[in-house]
């Protein structure tokens, strides 16, 4: 574990929470990992005044914390998550997560994440890359990835996509990565893997949603482009967005070379939408991203 | 005039031209310059290899150009254009065009704009300012320019901009900002100003048209919001798009936040606009610009 | 007061607080506020960890706040920040500072701030705007604000720093903005208001310090300029940075398009720097800033 | 070849010109390829007006054009360029110029640079990756490279260069990318590579040459970091700059977050680099870069 993994050498719990806002919150959990011996090393938290829905995210060192790691869900959730009426989800830096990468024909986003998995910057298992084209096989075979091809048509797309679903119950994947996968899910297998489906979309959303954004972002004469991480949810482009960035174009630029810069942007969103779910920096609540960076 | 108005210091024509894609166009029409005398200080082309259309924008210094200035048209018309089935327009570094603004309440596009004309970076007469309200007539008269109110309801609409029309008409105005105006002008007024109206909007089209952009991009969660200046047409918010720019937001902005990181986007990309069109660096082709810098 | 201005509708106290890193601050100073009956409403952190030190800044809503304002600092100082070594500061956002603008000859930075001021973006009060030369005393006239002209040269630089601290006092001003201010203080007048002159250099920091960065950035053909905001300490353009920004440019620009492109940079960055400071967002430590945003 | 690649689907010859600036070159250029049936696809000029020197490239296509690829060179010459003075470059879109990367222990750039390779966005042959250490062998194998190792140290270096220059010449090395290669090379080494050797530095340049610059970025206190790609020079990290980018960072970023934002950007802008150098869109001209895109 490096140090800007967990922001610290040490092993830590990072609690994650949302619920009504109310006076207490912060003091309340504070005070329960210090009280408990826990040296609280980030502390972040946001209010949605609208929805009156208080958010937080709370990362404290292990080392000599009293309550036990198995112990820490049980004894939050009596104390003070009931009370609240809180949503929590409870981590531990030093668990690394199993994902899968779904891609189909265009290599740049694979690379990227493999790159990134190869050099540790991201820390995580891989443990399969399933695809509808054998065209990436070869990219996971040098990256010693076992490599799964289940051609798709519309005939045997919800069978594939159980037989998809067996395989990754079997190697224990946590969540999942579309590196330019060109299939849409459907509900049931979004359904599995509920704010654990991370998609990376070639346009600054909500502009241009579905096939051929280039084409489209080309005709109306923008000046620049984007792209968009967002979680797979039922609505197609229209899933909670994690992080989006542009990139500036011209007249000059020719459909191909918004396709080449575009290339850019979605890489590097995506890996980065990536470390930020493996930091547990994301809660998500209805359809919008709080992001603790 | 500046070095920088017209990047040189001397007087200079300019022309805008397109046609369709042919070999020779640049050597004939650069040799026609180069022939009369003309020092070219700039040239910039530009081919739609799609609709194979051949853009340029050619500019040279008039020291020791041997066609007089009003000759030149006529010229260039009978021995160039013509035979290469161009659309072209001429013109002088030296003229100083006559632009209106029309505003409603918010003065920020007001300001910068009156405080770059103030200190002549804007190199621009402002012979007016209209609005469908009053309260920017303090700015007007801080800077010293007539202010016209025409209140605007559903049953005066068409009568009151035959008024502003008679009234930009006595005032020589050659093109239109509208600075935050937050009227929608009918077909007839803007076909008096075509490709003369420059309009801000407060997203990165072609997301979020119509009104309260920043309050739908809070609601779907982006994480950039933008502004976006283009030619009014008849189709709202989606005429021909001359610049845009965007700025990143978190989870942690409120739409509060959102308008005001915003109103520095619209401010500085519209004034940004106004400079391009008064370089005459811009050509409308088919609802997409060529911005040549 | 606006719902931007303190992310809330009630007065509020904002509390900014570092001392050496300590387990339990956060417990105990959130304990001090939900105890006393405030609400908090902003509450974010930072450990340097290198240097092992904690700072915070925290905002709570008055309205059924048990300690009167005037004795917060007393009751906050004596129960905990003496026990924890800390430096802190007490603001409440119902208060509105008073500024002094300095200026020499460029206009762009002083009218975007005064049009934020009068939009009330900017909620500050400004007695005065002081100048070395005479050239921008009509905008300060166009805004209805006094404008005091004092000559400096270098034998009369001292003396004419005293009487501006004095009509500065006089004015009660607390922090004073340098909008394109072409004068070096000296250290004697910046100990006057330390961390608290705010001043815009045209060059992203450290690169390009001291006179005509734009020409040293065209000698040296970058291919970004910067504008970087800092609080003016004795060592010229070498204090805490507050926000820097960047615009790309090309061969194609002349330094006086390096110049007109930086004069956006310049003034959006002072005036969020401004906007910061009221929000009182802004803590020094050893020549850094942390901005809590 | 791409569209992308040449801008054109025919073969097509580049010339790059630079001289002094005089009247007519633009259309005695675009005369000669027209009258000798060219398609000129791309023409863009920039005049230095301090130093008066004319730069152009001007690119056309192939399939008629009378002159023999072999013979071009030489008419150029003879009719043109020695009566303008000009020193100018021709190149062909089908020649695949040989490329050699040198590195050192980190892969985050020669990763990018052999995925794009390997995607034939760069269309470059990679006959070798030298390095210092054996750190990277296994990436090199991944893609099939042969991969040299040349320990250097301080007595070695000289030899060692002198057996690297033997091996690039074998090669028929045309130009080397340094990607994050930690050695600094002798002049004579640089005099064999002449604009011909591309350096990626990890900050925006000319602040924070040398050694370790997000470490002194990070006790600066910078709110942005950047990367600065150029060609080497004798004088370090002083050279031509190519491109430059940035990201915005905060008091929250650790040095380590510094060096993974900052990899980033390291290996987009070393790549781009390289494309515009492949595109030969790059005119070097005292110690600046002329970028025709």
């Amino acid at each position: 574990m490096t140090a800007s993994f967990s922001r610290s050498n040490s092993p830590s719990a990072i609690l994650l929470i949302h619920c009504p806002d109310n006076k207490g919150i912060i003091a309340t959990v504070s005070e329960f990992i210090f009280k408990n011996n826990g040296n609280i090393t980030y502390l972040d938290q946001h209010v949605d005044t609208h929805r009156n829905v208080f958010f937080m995210r709370i990362e404290w060192e292990m080392d000599d914390f009293i309550i036990p790691d198995d112990k820490i869900g049980e004894y939050f959730d009596t104390l003070i998550a009931k009370r609240y009426d809180m949503k929590w989800q409870l981590h531990f830096s030093q668990d690394i997560p199993k994902m899968a990468i779904f891609v189909s024909k265009m290599p740049h986003c694979l690379y990227d994440i493999l790159s990134r998995w190869k050099s540790k910057e991201l820390e995580v298992d891989i443990p399969l890359i399933i695809s509808n084209h054998r065209d990436l096989e070869s990219v996971a075979n040098q990256f010693g990835i076992d490599f799964f091809h289940f051609e798709i048509n519309p005939h045997n797309k919800l069978e594939q996509e159980q037989a998809q679903l067996q395989l990754l119950a079997e190697h224990g994947v946590e969540f999942i990565v579309l590196a330019r996968y060109m299939q849409v899910l459907t509900d049931d297998f979004i359904a599995h893997y509920r704010n654990n489906i991370i998609n990376i979309h070639h346009s600054f959303l909500p502009a241009f949603p579905g096939a051929k954004p280039y084409h489209s972002a080309f005709e109306r004469g923008v000046k620049v482009i984007g792209a968009t991480s967002h979680y797979v949810t039922a609505d197609l482009d229209a899933g909670p967005i994690i992080a989006q960035d542009i990139i500036r174009v011209s007249h000059a630029d020719s459909i191909n070379d918004l396709i080449r810069k575009g290339r850019d942007l979605e890489k590097v969103i995506l890996s980065r939408s990536i470390w930020h779910h493996l930091q547990r920096q994301i809660l998500v609540f209805q359809n919008r991203t709080i992001v603790f960076t």
